[in-house]
């Protein structure tokens, strides 16, 4: 496998993304775009790109905060994400910017993309798949849901998966209703919720253990079942 | 793969269940049930057994209704069913009655069974699950999820998944949210809920043309969907 940072920008932002494909492979294949955490673009989401990879896709892991920064505690998250989601045109633009990356690279079919996001990240899929995005597929795990600006009827093509935990207060009940309810008002053809039980927020982050966040905590069993649900929905969007 | 009717009975009334097991294979094998639809037991649910023995399980589909006996129209359909859902005792001892009959069976390892379900089905064996039976996992399709007899906590020991069309009539978005609180209030330890976008009650049964009943109708995508969460979990808690 062989992995590259690669540098792009949005307007005046430098950006530094991570790209993870089996040199080896030939012709173009499926792209799937990673966006991070609140915590920025490191080991984790760098880890599901190679995760990516090793499933014959082109992944490519998004900076959405630029010069691949950081955050090194709650309220760096706080202000980064802030920023960004008190500002979807912004975020919409930067996350496109990684998506034209991605489908430029000489060993990716345009044809085939995808998006999965963590946490932040995941609002940040839901948000290029409300833009209506070219994308095949739009996974959120653990992201939050709500949005200053609704899907309108007829837009989203993605097909949308979002695994979140029946017990993270940062996507209770109340909003995982409102999201199907934004789902069906904008027709989107092929959306689907799973909701694990007993789960909290950061489920699929074995470094999530209660410490930087009380309610986020690494579920070994909904990783793998979220991991395998997406792995299903890709297999099914990239046939061609 | 060979398969047989078996006789057996539940207090006085006989009941006439379908066996699917690889004739070849050799040892005990983690059993499963499958719990028929308000139809009665027929082709549908004796073809999923057969796909259940191709997974290498001894698959017995139940008889609930007693003699082999099938509904020809909805009234049929709302009077088998409705005796039994009114009388969830009768139901219960009436699903035990299949799982100690399948636990039996020379070929089957009674410490790792499960039992699925497809509406009335899928609510038999949520009963099943609710009180506490030897059940590994129980998977609902399309079921009806509200009960009578409500899980009492540290009751369930089944992982419990439920698969429900998000715009089915049968399981409306606030029969799934009190099972979820239903599931919480009783400390399941397994729990999970898939909703799937823009499908109706009965998606995984492809005579299912909304002309028996108006709001069942056969989505593959659902039905394929739906059966890959039952594998992963089949293959995750019968891990040995």
């Amino acid at each position: 496998m062989q992995t590259d940072d690669i540098d792009y920008c949005d307007q005046a932002v430098n950006l530094r993304g991570y790209l993870a494909f089996d040199e080896k492979a030939a012709g173009r294949r499926p792209g799937v775009l990673v966006f991070h955490e609140g915590l920025g673009l490191g080991d984790f989401a760098m880890a599901r790109a190679r995760m990516l990879a090793e499933l014959g896709y082109v992944a490519f892991a998004a900076d959405m905060f630029g010069e691949r920064r950081q955050a090194r505690n709650l309220q760096e998250v706080a202000n980064l994400v802030g920023d960004l989601r008190n500002d979807p045109q912004t975020l919409r633009a930067r996350g496109r910017a990684a998506l034209a990356t991605l489908a430029a690279l000489p060993q990716v079919d345009s044809g085939r993309l995808a998006a999965i996001g963590f946490c932040f990240g995941g609002a940040v899929v839901l948000e290029l798949a409300r833009e209506g995005c070219n994308l095949k597929a739009a996974v959120s795990f653990h992201g939050v849901l709500t949005t200053r600006m609704p899907a309108v009827a007829g837009a989203v093509k993605a097909s949308v998966l979002v695994c979140t935990g029946a017990e993270d207060p940062l996507a209770p009940p109340e909003q995982v209703k409102a999201f199907a309810d934004e789902m069906r008002a904008a027709a989107v053809p092929d959306w689907q919720v799973v909701s694990y039980g007993n789960t909290l927020h950061g489920f699929t982050n074995p470094a999530a253990d209660g410490s930087m966040l009380r309610t986020a905590l690494y579920s070994a069993q909904a990783d793998r079942r979220s991991w395998a649900s997406m792995r299903g929905l890709l297999e099914e969007v990239f046939r061609v």
